[in-house]
């Protein structure tokens, strides 16, 4: 498949030779040589070997096919993380079709958009998310076939299966025993889109990213070497037994499916995330490698914490949101060993990660914690600049902030049907991630703010993240956010929202602002970065992928909701 | 630069998006932001951070820009493991130059053959190499310009600076200085050559293989992944310091360099390889990632035994020839962690790489050293076959032998100006290595023969490597082969050639062939395996990259010249 260009006609390709694309497919021939008898779990549901999980594959192949469905169309997936899911990952983008992966916690009016803006041909559809698309001949008209699975079935009284749905081709299960276990999958170019789904942005309607095979590879390999590389205790090892704690339905769960299928992990998939259940499958399959993001994380030392008990050798990818270091202390006294990191949407996504090393190990436990909330340093092959307003590269100094501007291997190329967003994305030849941020001469990067999140008081900018931060240390402070509300005099001025713990809900505005002060005076915060006003809530308004929703916080203002 | 193919419109790419092309340039990019300060030494000669590597590089491709060169020219280098030979690792090719990296280990006859086929316009030249050269007008025709290194310069008296041949530009240091140290790499395609060199292959003339950017940087990638995925002290890491004692004119130092600068790593450069100062050298700098041949483990062990000291946290990446269980076993009571391994010039190299996990911590000292002188699995992305003598796969049962057959996104597609060889060497789609080899169930290689080396017996094959393993046990054993001889009854039987330690040069025949007998009654050799015959010789016969030299052996012993 690859031509050689040189101009020199002696560095020609033998007639038989195999030019090697970078598909899908060949991530998994490390596996299907090592990895035969290694197992694949869904929850407390399905054990099999990866021997099997090759042959469902091909089964799965042979249903599409049978279908009728060809390269270029679109299957889409609504589930919880499966071993099904794990099969759609291959067989879909194998099959030189696109896998397009539902973000199902989006509102249904959501979902149904970003169902009909990528117009799949075939569903494999969860029986929890059948409501979500009420109609389908009506209301998703692109979808010709679905496949249906029901985990709930086997406990309906008597055993016997639940009526299928008119509109459905049948039961999953059924469906792969009934297709042979034999496919060839052809080799085709490595450019081929693999993979589409939706950011979850907070305004207007999502935007579709898509990614080819080539770039599916290159993120699977890049990503996973910089987390092996880390220091002992700290890395992804051969040994691990892997289990997804992002949903596989965003942004490829981080592409680590298809890294512990290239490396040959045991692995284990969770269904839905419900923090017992999470935490007895990490006990039962001693799983040693995840990843999530901070409300995860939250979440696990929570049940923990209901346990009486400590993690053991869990390793803990965090991305998404930037970590505090009040959550981040309490995860190492919980036993877990955690790597930040940085990545969005657009970039498959993973850009840097934590570099554990002779310095970091030693560092003093407070230097440690600040490096572990910062988001890392860049993975191979990443290229990373911090623009000011006219596209001028800053100096890597620790404190010129400006907008992060990426290059990597597995950058979205534009946004689907939307040419006009796609060219905003990559003004000036390089992807802009719309976050700003700073970086130490080391290259350790820190996000400072979302660009649309920026508070400019007086002029300056205060960074919203710097502020929540410090807060977040008050003992009685569950969840924090600063946003910028305007201000007659200043322009703007910080505002923090608090979601104070259950036992400390007394605790007073100037107690938690005192810490503000505090940092002030020690030179850590400018005078102008301590908030104003703070605004307890009961929840704090969040979006389906657990971010901070700034938008939606900022619109509750304007309008007295806070 | 990557176009996206699929058929659906809506998949396009921005106006302005960058398509990321595979090309050495990008290995640097994570080394640029968050390596600066990191350092590389050239022996005790010279230290400098990766801040002023950079600006060599630069300098580097202007002197080459200045000398007329362009885009496809080839640069050749014939120089020990230095500093320079890295900078044009990275110069050249990101230049769009084809870096020819010269076997100084060959005959004089031989460098001039691989330099004339390569026809190379400029030549950085260690003066201790310039005799091999003789007239460079008339020897040498295609080489235009030769930068000139001579580290005995400054041991001169006087400290006066020898006078340079009148056939070279200039004095490589003279030269870089005289340059500026900005330059602008352009982007290009991943398919053009980066590299050349030539095989050290006992038939016939060195045949010239060849490899793209694109290839280069996923070899990197994925050999670099595949060591660092090993468990706990066994893998590559953040906080290894690097050495390479595989020569860098040998099939790139298994890419090694490019992956250490990929990764940011500290780097020492030694030299010529003599025991002492590679021992000096890994202690002074504590070196902890090395990887090299057999050979140069021997050389390794005989040093430390005389200091009498053990190493500490070196870990030792190892292939080029099998190893045998003794030298395993001296490994590891000398503090050295190995990782054994697979690869070939024509494989850029590496296809294959011991895997440390659970499995391997568990197992009895006498299975790990088992496990440890195979040849590991199939590293991420390789696909591999053991073909029978009409292409048909064999079982992995551990016991089915055949040729070891390939595919991985590295290989040479063809062999420079030898086109029939190269179709050779591709016939059937898969690239033919020529090597006898069969794999266990969990996918771990054993090469058990050369193709050409095999041994048939009684119409019965002999692995010449299990006998070599099993003989090598004998106490008096310092090296041996196993090569097959024309015998009238059996067509050929097993003859081994041994070299005796200095103080066990008494050692009869039967003593050792006794180890024989003794593995044919426990069932790990077949009778016919026992070879009939020993002879002793002063040294053993082997290539310039220290492997056995099994044809001359045969050639050797059929003039009875042993």
């Amino acid at each position: 498949m690859t031509t050689i260009l040189n101009e020199h006609d002696n560095y020609h390709q033998a007639e038989e030779a195999y030019g090697f694309p970078l598909i899908i497919k060949q991530l998994l021939n490390r596996a299907k040589i090592a990895s035969t008898n290694q197992t694949i779990s869904y929850a407390d549901k399905v054990t099999y070997t990866y021997a099997e999980f090759f042959k469902r594959i091909n089964r799965l192949a042979n249903v599409l096919k049978n279908m009728g469905l060809q390269a270029g169309d679109v299957v889409a997936v609504m589930d919880w993380d499966s071993h099904r899911y794990l099969e759609a990952y291959f067989a879909v983008p194998m099959s030189g079709m696109i896998l397009q992966t539902v973000n199902v916690r989006l509102s249904e009016e959501k979902v149904l958009y970003t169902v009909n803006h990528a117009a799949p041909k075939a569903l494999l559809l969860n029986a929890e998310f059948a409501p979500m698309i009420k109609d389908y001949r009506d209301d998703a008209p692109s979808i010709e076939h679905v496949m249906w699975a029901d985990d709930a079935e086997d406990d309906k009284v008597g055993g016997e299966k639940a009526e299928l749905p008119d509109y459905v081709d049948g039961e999953y299960e059924a469906l792969l025993a009934a297709a042979s276990d034999e496919f060839d999958f052809l080799d085709f170019d490595e450019n081929t889109i693999a993979t589409t789904f939706y950011t979850s942005g907070t305004t207007g309607d999502p935007k579709g990213v898509f990614f080819t095979h080539r770039q599916i590879v290159l993120q699977t390999m890049a990503s996973t070497l910089a987390s092996a590389l880390n220091a002992e205790g700290q890395g992804a090892r051969y040994n691990d037994v892997y289990m997804p704690m992002t949903p596989l339905f965003h942004v490829h769960a981080w592409c680590w499916p298809y890294g512990a299928t290239m490396i040959g992990l045991k692995q284990v998939y969770p269904g839905r995330y419900l923090a017992p259940k999470l935490v007895d499958l990490i006990e039962q399959h001693k799983v040693t490698l995840s990843h999530g993001v901070p409300a995860i994380l939250q979440m696990l030392l929570k049940e923990m914490a209901e346990r009486g008990r400590k993690f053991e050798n869990l390793k803990l990818l965090l991305g998404g949101s930037k970590l505090n270091e009040g959550l981040a202390k309490a995860a190492i006294e919980c036993g877990i060993e955690f790597m930040s990191g940085f990545g969005m949407s657009e970039s498959c996504p993973v850009l840097s990660r934590a570099v554990f090393d002779d310095k970091t190990e030693s560092m003093t436990l407070e230097d440690n914690l600040n490096y572990r909330c910062l988001s890392g340093s860049p993975i191979m092959l990443v290229s990373m600049e911090i623009w000011d307003e006219n596209g001028k590269p800053q100096p890597m100094d620790g404190k010129s902030t400006g907008e992060l501007v990426i290059r990597a291997p597995w950058l979205t190329q534009s946004y689907f049907k939307n040419p006009d967003a796609g060219n905003e994305l990559w003004k000036g030849g390089w992807m802009h991630t719309q976050d700003i941020a700073c970086m130490t001469a080391d290259g350790t990067l820190s996000i400072t703010d979302r660009l649309k999140d920026v508070i400019k008081s007086g002029g300056e900018w205060v960074s919203s993240l710097e502020v929540e931060t410090i807060l977040s240390f008050h003992p009685s402070v569950a969840d924090i956010a600063v946003i910028g509300v305007p201000d007659e005099r200043w322009g703007e001025r910080p505002l923090a929202l608090i979601v104070l713990k259950p036992d400390h809900v007394d605790t007073k505005m100037e107690d938690i602002l005192a810490l503000g002060h505090q940092a002030v005076e020690r030179g850590h915060l400018p005078k102008y970065g301590v908030p104003s006003e703070v605004r307890f809530l009961p929840d704090m308004p969040k979006t389906s992928v657990g971010k901070l929703d700034k938008k939606r916080m900022r619109s509750m203002y304007s309008e007295n909701l806070i």
